[in-house]
């Protein structure tokens, strides 16, 4: 059967993503047209995911493009935003089949349904390189109310979703050829805290997702806020499997885990541990926001070696 | 030295590019936060370059930068959309220098002083491929005035900007090694008519920019409005420097134009040529909007082979 061409594409697998959403103009146009509400700042994102670099490259199609969506919700939701719908660009090389780029568009329709979340726009080309993906994702908040990356304040609490290096040690595991379902899911598919994100509204005064590794994110939100952090490593929440299959360090500094890590005052604990009922989602404390070195963090109950706070992909 | 990292790239090539635009936060945030003024609607594009596919691979970086961000300036112009910033992902092989990299950076300098464009956000990373770009640009317009592809109608006047061919007939230049200064830049840095395309907002029916080639986006638009179109083929505006290195056929196939092609009332003629003067660009009318067979482009003056009718990197 010959290939698709780009129109047969988007016609085929894209066009559905939209999920009739009015702003995609049914994929016609080249743009998208977004009429913003009174009131709604509008939160936007970009990142990209290149396959072999932020996978290892045998993943299933419809985990690639779940990873590459959520990566961007996560964003979205560290920052208390709600998500509106996202716009795609591919570069596809001739490896990769019609079939696997269904996989692909069956994995952003899955996301689609679950999340409620239209494709509005976007470009498909072709790469001499690996399959690569650029997803930017617009989001909205009440007007001013953005929880930023730099109001930390000195004497918040530090706090942490979920559990804090499946993803690391999972991608360990997956080398290793030990990993479990559980680990195998955690690397590969994101779980963003987008229900719990826009609950913390109001209450947290800083915050951001954790992408380079729990110790290098902190470090940027102490930075950005210019303020030091204290954390007890041994609280930082780590999952069963992660205790089993790698260390706290590797825990502390792995990366890719997609969990919100704020700050925010000793009075707000209450409405935390309401906000995480809420949106079934653990919240623990971990340390405290200290005065001393801006952009510093200091570990107790752990050593770290000075060149693993922080990982890039650059 | 050694290569410059992530953060200090960031630092370094890209804050500077914000122009202080309060939206980009500084690049601290991994959003930007976009507080949309009441009566305005945002128009949204994305579109990627890879290099070696969009372009031979050995042009000059700022070029390459140049090149990616007004691919998207076109779309937004085409639509009546006045640009207000963008975002950036790159995909940066090991062959990439940091030399380079501010080459690249300096284009988009050079385009935001230009066009007075602020980058929003962005992200960077490394890939086993060619060095790629992905931006996503935002505009706007007031309120339901974006035009869109599908508003053609029976008896519209087609008209077109600029001169059409040079970049593909520029390219086979290049390649032959004929290429004159004006044809080099004409297919390494696209002159997208952001003045212009504002302009025809209440005037035009439809439009789109010339990225296919004429005869393929034509051929798009008629498809999107319902209704076929014939034009003369003579008409088409042809530079000097296109006559001279390629056919009639390759100017009106060979895509990378971004010029805009719109229809228009007859009784927009002399409204359309004074918007032309007044954003110093030629509009040449090159024929007429018919019933017949929808998305169907009669040509009269020029034998068009039938597989040669457009154009897609997929």
């Amino acid at each position: 059967m010959a290939r698709r061409g780009e129109f047969e594409t988007i016609a085929a697998l894209f066009r559905p993503l939209t999920r009739g959403h009015r702003a995609a103009l049914n994929l016609v146009d080249d743009v998208a047209v977004l009429t913003p509400k009174p009131g709604k700042d509008l939160i936007v994102t970009a990142d990209q995911l290149v396959v072999g670099i932020h996978t290892l490259g045998d993943e299933p199609a419809a985990t690639v493009a779940q990873k590459a969506l959520r990566r961007n919700l996560s964003d979205l939701a560290a920052k208390g935003a709600a998500p509106l719908g996202y716009f795609l660009t591919i570069a596809r090389p001739k490896s990769i089949t019609d079939r696997w780029l269904e996989g692909f568009a069956k994995g952003l329709a899955a996301d689609g349904e679950f999340y409620r979340l239209p494709l509005l726009g976007g470009d498909t080309t072709a790469t001499t390189g690996p399959f690569s993906v650029s997803i930017t994702a617009i989001g909205e908040t009440p007007k001013g109310k953005m929880i930023p990356r730099s109001g930390a304040k000195q004497g918040d609490d530090i706090w942490v979703t979920g559990t804090i290096g499946d993803a690391a040690i999972g991608l360990d595991a997956i080398r290793a050829g030990k990993a479990d379902a559980y680990l195998k899911r955690r690397y590969r598919i994101p779980d963003p805290r987008v229900a719990f994100g826009p609950l913390l509204r109001g209450i947290a005064h800083a915050a951001i997702d954790v992408s380079d590794g729990l110790l290098a994110d902190l470090g940027h939100l102490c930075a950005a806020s210019g303020v030091s952090a204290s954390i007890d490593a041994n609280a930082v929440p780590r999952s069963a499997q992660a205790r089993k299959h790698g260390d706290l360090v590797r825990a502390l500094t792995g990366g890719d885990d997609y969990e919100i890590l704020f700050a925010a005052p000793k009075a707000a604990a209450a409405a935390i541990v309401q906000a995480s009922r809420r949106a079934n989602v653990a919240a623990t404390c971990i340390g405290t926001i200290a005065k001393g070195k801006r952009g510093t963090v200091r570990v107790v109950g752990a050593e770290i070696p000075q060149k693993r706070a922080g990982f890039t992909h650059f």
